[in-house]
């Protein structure tokens, strides 16, 4: 099939899913689960080929490790799929209705996007959670995952499809794209008309790819170039806490701190406790002069590592002289992704929580909570970093647009 | 000046205009309504040139009609910015805020784009009305008119950062960007990290080169193929009203009415009075062979005019079987701007309104109410037929993005 005939298609289905109940589309999830579950071998079947592939084409060990299906990772699947299905439908909450002085009633009713494209990478499990989030968003969705996860992409899409056709759903709901060539990819880019918002989710290149090519609308998600700013009043042991958290607990993701800015008033003081125990955790300290000249052993930090999102036990770490010269320093470098100081000083944090320009700006905890399940949207698509549209943690509610309804009684314009 | 220094510039200046209070940003926005008033002269002088250059390059007169700045034109460019300034500050309103299971409380608060970017055509009154409502918002400006309109601009743009300045702030909170030719309008597309979000302002051609070439983040705006579906259970005199008014009162704006669809049964009953009507306003009908049928001298409506947005006073006219076919013909050839049903009934209404998948929908009343003004904005930067970030008309929060807030006392992740 052609590009187009599945936008054709997807085009389609959007509407006979746009009419859907929320009762009717978490009958679709909750199958879809049992579907997961009772044909769980086929799809290991499918992903032993990928596995072997991959073997032979000499894949990393940690890209072997994402693609890997187990019966436990496919319960999991089948899991976040029931679990999407117990979460509030945002469609059709109606916005800031009200009665306009010439009598018209105006209000925002929030709708589905209509046709959502999401380009993808390795894991398969975004496959299943991808395709549960937009369908209870009440949007067609376009999947074109990477070619190493190809033949468990089309195991899980096709009994997906069979199931929601067994339950007399329109199974072009769902959608993958087979071809997992570059020039797929660049096509789906281009696809205005059929694909109202793309989605890239994936690596850095992935994304400026997508960022870069895309003339469909796209959501920008996922680099985080985070920073800590320890001030001279922090509390140190919570200073220590949040660092070794932010850097340590899970290193490889986008929320992860990858720079610690401390005050000078307080560097020898903390530094060599959070050095200690980021070392216990196999953290490497790369620093500037001043950080070189309270503690041993440290690597010198280059001007590249002050913009390096390591997704490693690597930590850069800077001396600033103020609140200021740290929120300087987040400006030039940072993604935009999390930021957080630790500070007791009420003037210095409002200070900070008003100039840093970032999706998530906290005070005194973990830059890892930025996340949707942590702020209670119960799923998550990814983490906008763009000013459009969302930013942040994206929910069901950020897969919606919404639609002006009026209604009249013969007005007209004078 | 480089497009890449007028960027630099801009994001420096943003920062600046960032901090401001919303009475320092209402004082600029007053200042420079009374320095466009004080200054009329030397605004006429430039668009004289302006004027003449045009003449002799021998641009169409409604082109010259736009670009004309006269003492009453510039008197209500300057009311309009008097006018944002009584506006409420969208900037630092938080939203949903909370405190969620683990102690952090998490808000999300509104917060200036950025940099913005508007590129527009012939037009001199939106250079002025695009920097009040950036400024208000607190967003940086970087302006790109057409060449048609260039010394107006100049003046215009040089009147406002003189003015800045003399109040004691950054005039690089707005440029303009003089060179006007195709190049600077597309690298300034590719300015991503220096423009946040580029709106275009015009006609199809530049919307949709735009749309096409940009790599920074675009939103859509206005170009309109809206439709009247007037249903058999109509109120005929209604339905005349909504019709004219939807078609002639103002033929070259987007929400004006470029097709309109008649229910079979109410055709023989409606179509002779409401052609008459639209014939006494000098508006041309295009009609199918049902229409022609009833009503005699109806030119033939060929494919091309359903998916064409006259902008003029020419009507296609299509006779349907039900709101079914009304809603099939709009999903085909709509723009999705604004669409009408006309109609008595509570099901078909209803139906209309949940099935159309456009911007504005209306029940009983002309789409020409789609307007940030009418809808109770107080102003409007355009109409976004795009599903991302802002659908239908415009203001001033539209042109804000939001952050996540978190107050926390030491909270790391488990």
């Amino acid at each position: 099939m052609t590009l187009k005939e599945t936008g054709e298609r997807a085009k389609k289905a959007k509407r006979a899913l746009a009419k859907l109940t929320t009762d009717e589309k978490n009958s679709i999830l909750r199958g879809c689960a049992k579907a997961l579950n009772e044909n769980s071998r086929d799809i290991i079947k499918a992903n032993a080929i990928d596995l072997e592939n991959g073997r032979s084409a000499g894949l990393k060990p940690s890209i072997i490790d994402r693609l890997i299906l187990d019966e436990g990772r496919i319960a999991a699947m089948a899991d976040s799929l029931e679990q999407i299905a117990t979460l509030p439908d945002p469609v059709g909450e109606m916005l800031n209705m009200r009665t306009l002085p010439n009598g018209l009633i105006v209000g925002q009713k929030r709708v589905p996007m209509g046709v959502i494209g999401i380009i993808y990478e390795a894991r398969p499990n975004v496959t299943s959670d991808a395709f549960g989030l937009c369908i209870k968003a009440g949007s067609a969705v376009i999947l074109r995952g990477g070619k190493d996860a190809i033949n468990s992409n089309i195991a899980i899409i096709k009994l997906f499809r069979d199931k929601i056709k067994a339950l007399g759903f329109e199974s072009d709901i769902v959608q993958l794209v087979e071809d997992t060539s570059r020039e797929s990819s660049t096509e789906m880019m281009k696809m205005n008309g059929y694909i109202d918002v793309l989605i890239p989710r994936g690596g850095a290149g992935l994304i400026q790819s997508v960022v870069k090519n895309s003339t469909v609308p796209v959501i920008e998600t996922g680099v985080g170039n985070c920073h800590i700013f320890v001030d001279e009043s922090a509390d140190i042991e919570k200073a220590v806490n949040i660092t070794v958290n932010a850097k340590a607990q899970r290193p490889g993701v986008c929320n992860a701190a990858e720079t610690l800015l401390v005050h000078r008033n307080i560097a020898e003081k903390f530094l060599p406790p959070v050095i200690k125990a980021l070392r216990e955790k196999n953290v490497e300290i790369r620093g500037d002069e001043a950080v070189k000249a309270i503690v041993n052993d440290v690597k010198d930090a280059v001007e590249d590592d002050w913009a390096t999102e390591y997704l490693d036990y690597i930590l850069a770490v800077k001396v600033v002289a103020d609140v200021d010269e740290a929120i300087e320093h987040i400006a030039k470098y940072s993604t935009g992704h999390s930021e957080c100081i630790v500070s007791e000083s009420y003037s210095n944090t409002q200070k900070f929580l008003s100039e840093v320009d970032s999706a998530a700006v906290y005070a005194n905890a973990s830059t890892r909570f930025t996340d949707g399940n942590e702020f209670g949207f119960g799923a998550e698509i990814g983490i906008s970093t763009q000013k459009l549209h969302a930013r942040g943690p994206m929910g069901l509610k950020e897969l919606t647009t919404t639609k002006y309804i009026i209604y009249g009684s013969g007005q007209v314009r004078g």
